[in-house]
């Protein structure tokens, strides 16, 4: 366990189906843009536009990576996704298991094998 | 993609039913205490409990706000859970899509169209 | 609503069942490792591992503590955990209500009753 010597971040993105989850995850994670991803089904999400609450079914993907991939990741995320502004935010990373660690800055090195 | 300019964060409440989180998402999105809110279900709650292991099955609400707003909104979920201590953490979202932070800022600020 | 005077994480970990997840929860919760933890099923992985996309089902666990419990939350993360590099990452607290604050930190002074 370390705080890690390179600034990691887990980002919080939404989408609106299974289907943008899934191929947002793959396509960042086989771009080495990210180390993995984690996509949970089910949520529900509540905003108001123009005045009104709206609420959409969502699958809402968590992505962990170094944050000096963070800038390109959001450009790539923005390129895959349906919505005009996409929710899309970093929280740091202060604590992580030093292999792990070790193993998000090897897995977002890595040239695209696919 | 930026570090936001206004201090943002990403609130994680946990209630004990979908009506609650359900209520607590459509009120304080309606009251511009927060942009918006997601809901995930199914979720499994283990704690401490005057000696024993407790289990609930809950619903966490995840809410997206401007740091400026934290105080009121930690009242209102008070006052709208059933709960005498819910849980109510607070993280500092550090990376934002541009756009996506913008709407964040407008959404707090818009007074109640509801 | 306060800046914890106790620094406070979030800690996420993913685990491949529901078995593992409500062990490393009961564990941690019933050894005051943590305060509580929230299991979230169904959750997709999406990895990249020796060159190939690899997919599982895994379980979300979220575990809320203190931060100087979490060098020994790791140790015994690991030791619960079959894989051999957990994914165990920690995201500082930076807002709690005061009485859920409090809470925390009385439920990861108790020795253990069980």
């Amino acid at each position: 366990m370390t705080t890690p010597a390179v600034k990691m971040m887990m980002v919080y993105v939404t989408t609106p189906s299974k289907e943008v989850a899934m191929t947002l995850a793959r396509t960042t994670v086989a771009e080495a843009l990210v180390a993995c991803a984690n996509v949970i089904p089910g949520v529900t999400s509540v905003y108001q536009w123009k005045g009104k609450i709206e609420e959409d079914q969502e699958h809402v993907v968590i992505l962990k990576t170094v944050e000096s991939k963070v800038e390109e990741l959001s450009s790539r995320v923005r390129s895959l996704h349906p919505a005009e502004t996409p929710c899309f935010v970093a929280v740091p990373i202060d604590k992580i298991s030093s292999d792990f660690g070790e193993w998000i800055v090897n897995s977002t090195k890595a040239t695209n094998t696919q």
